[in-house]
């Protein structure tokens, strides 16, 4: 296919920063040429995006971890939001995408470029609801046009990877709606898609513009993030029709983009009972053509909500190891609320654990070499090395702290099996 | 093999109970009956202890979740371990262990005997090595004929179901410590054990008195479960000689009890890779005969202290799915200290999590019922309905206590999927 030969800014990049990046995947360089050539990687970095760190998606690439951030309606405080900004940087995201649906959505996008290295995402779909319905519009009362002008916007702003759901067709959208799905359609941009479709009696804008969406997204080196409208939000729904339809066009989308050099990752469910997630992950992999796989948990069940960032990590970790290449977080406010400070950290968290017990699972040196560093630093009760191998080092400090000047921890003290064994 | 028909109080117990033990689990009582018979399931209940909850674990029971509890020399106050009691109790675990170490240790036990229904545990050998030490002699330092006695009292005390590490041989020891292992042996009677055997040259004294244990669990229907001394304590020791050999001790220890008709199960890891875990679990499960199988977690990564809630959740689900039948819960201070009530909540909640969605991946019918509720209510955004479907119904109420009003939840406000479409 060649995308990089057709796409100047990613051969840029990789001019510039080919031994940087192999270095921080500890992965041969023309290992990644190879697949961001071929589209199994993509390199999300817009140069709009003042000194964005350059980060590769997909395999041999580690497993990467985004973090959903973002006013709402109800929830409108830009400085809350970049706060959390910090909080998921502090935490370990590899990425952070702006949700936002309240406030000046410009300013609160571009403040977050400005503040954070790490690449950010947008869904544009959501800016343009925003408006029409400030405007007094339907949230789905916009022009095409309109919407190929918030791209382009955002593109220039430096947002590095755009959610755009132009996988989703009326057949789709007819299949989620039908009455067989427990749960209908639960993407926010898939139901104002479904609506635009409905009311002007037309097929998806995003699908029909599609060439122009490319022509966007190359001028920018924008990553297309492929958007799951039709994502199952029921496990029950997991695997019907509305769902493959979909995974069916993303897959002749990918083509598409990659014959003009445009970078595409593919997003994926959703809710998915755990006996399903591996056999959904290889097929949707297989269905893309192996393009870079954005996962939302998947959730192994649909009955946890305040604990949703487990049942992620638990979908997220056999999805990893199946094949996803970069899982999203959930927060313990999933299906709640907006998550506070605290939950973006918690949600990351979960991510973290799931995506390097993936990795390990993998056999991936380096993962397994962290295990082995923190178990030899327990054999040894030596808690400085602990806390330094550990995923978060600063919660070890903490929990420690009332006992730091035993030798053991607290929980099993002088009956501590490995000292009781070493004496 | 027929357990029934040679322990005479299991007997007592089905004729009184069966009915509503069935009605419990759902399951046809004839099938429980075949299970309790052939020791693929057992009952945890002990007719001293008063009003017990009879507890089935085992294959078709469901999945169910045990919480450690109990003081230690760093962190002993008998007060806040009944308050963790009444949490894990609230939170919904089927079983608890009191593993204390420290204070008044039969007082403890009573007190938490008299508190609660719910089947309690305990590990004989962690009071015994606590009197040891406070009266001067080794932890080891002990005689077997005083483990048979603190066997012996605790089970006329009422305790259900007791950790006894019969399996652990001197050859097990010695492939554990040899050197081959990361992480040797972190089981707190496995290292006592394992200190014994080489204090006295000789033999593990629960195995080499193996019948006076049997005779001692027959009496008062005590379940023994047969415990995992050399579980690996790191992903990298998960499957290794060491771990075998006392599988496979415990195997034939599984046929000696049931020719005795004394109930058991078997204790398993522990760390263990994701990509390992159904295949240890179901070798387990094979090796000793199908009997219920109880697992700590498993983890499936070293180096999240903190989260190993989270990391034992990944692990317990896909456990469960592949055979395992009794969550022992991990909280977030696993590893770093002795747990708050907060942390007997959370790794409740984490294993419930767990344990549920191993069920709707089975497709057990009151557990894809209980999806199929909650994503009914939230499509209707009857937030009752989603409370009531709720693993933490608590939970939910107080998240979406800002909002209350809003007909939907803070994340989306009026740009509710659910209710964009719904119009």
């Amino acid at each position: 296919m060649s995308i990089i030969g057709k796409n100047r800014i990613l051969q840029d990049y990789l001019d510039e920063h080919h031994n940087a990046l192999a270095a921080r995947e500890n992965v041969d360089s023309a290992l990644l040429r190879q697949g961001l050539d071929k589209g199994t990687v993509t390199l999300l970095a817009n140069p709009a995006h003042p000194d964005v760190l350059p980060t590769l998606i997909g395999r041999p690439a580690t497993v990467k971890v985004n973090a959903n951030l973002g006013t709402s309606p109800f929830c409108c405080d830009p400085a809350v939001e970049m706060d959390k900004l910090r909080a998921a940087e502090q935490a370990g995201a590899h990425a952070v995408m702006d949700l936002s649906t309240a406030g000046d959505l410009d300013e609160i996008r571009t403040g977050m470029i400005r503040a954070s290295r790490l690449p950010l995402g947008t869904v544009p779909l959501y800016s343009l609801a925003q408006r029409c319905v400030a405007e007094g519009r339907d949230p789905a009362g916009f022009e095409p046009s309109e919407l190929l002008d918030e791209i382009r916007k955002q593109a220039e702003q430096g947002v590095d990877f755009m959610t755009v759901h132009c996988g989703l067709t009326r057949r789709g959208a007819q299949l989620a709606t039908s009455g067989n799905r427990l749960m209908g359609i639960v993407s926010r941009g898939g139901s104002i898609l479904a609506r635009w479709m409905r009311d002007h009696d037309a097929e998806n804008p995003l699908l029909t513009h599609y060439d122009e969406v490319l022509d966007l997204a190359l001028a920018h080196n924008v990553t297309l993030s492929l958007g799951d409208g039709l994502r199952p939000g029921a496990g029950a729904d997991a695997g019907d029709a509305a769902q493959w339809e979909e995974v069916l066009v993303l897959g002749e989308l990918t083509l598409r983009a990659r014959e003009r050099g445009v970078q595409v990752m593919i997003e994926g469910p959703g809710h998915v009972p755990l006996d399903l997630v591996e056999a959904q992950i290889r097929s949707i992999k297989q269905a893309t053509h192996d393009a870079p796989l954005y996962v939302l948990g998947p959730l192994v069940t649909d009955c946890a909500p305040g604990y949703d960032h487990i049942a992620g990590a638990i979908g997220g970790a056999l999805a990893a190891r199946s094949g996803a290449d970069f899982l999203c977080y959930l927060t313990p406010a999933e299906h709640l609320t907006l998550p506070t400070r605290e939950d973006v950290w918690n949600g990351v968290m979960a991510s973290l654990v799931a995506a390097h017990a993936a990795e390990v699972s993998l056999r991936r040196p380096e993962a397994v070499a962290r295990d082995h560093e923190i178990s030899r630093a327990r054999k040894e009760l030596d808690w400085d090395a602990v806390r330094a191998a550990a995923l978060d080092p600063e919660l070890v400090e903490r929990r420690r702290g009332e006992h730091k000047k035993e030798k053991e921890c607290a929980m099993c003290g002088k009956f501590c099996a490995v000292r009781m064994l070493d004496e």
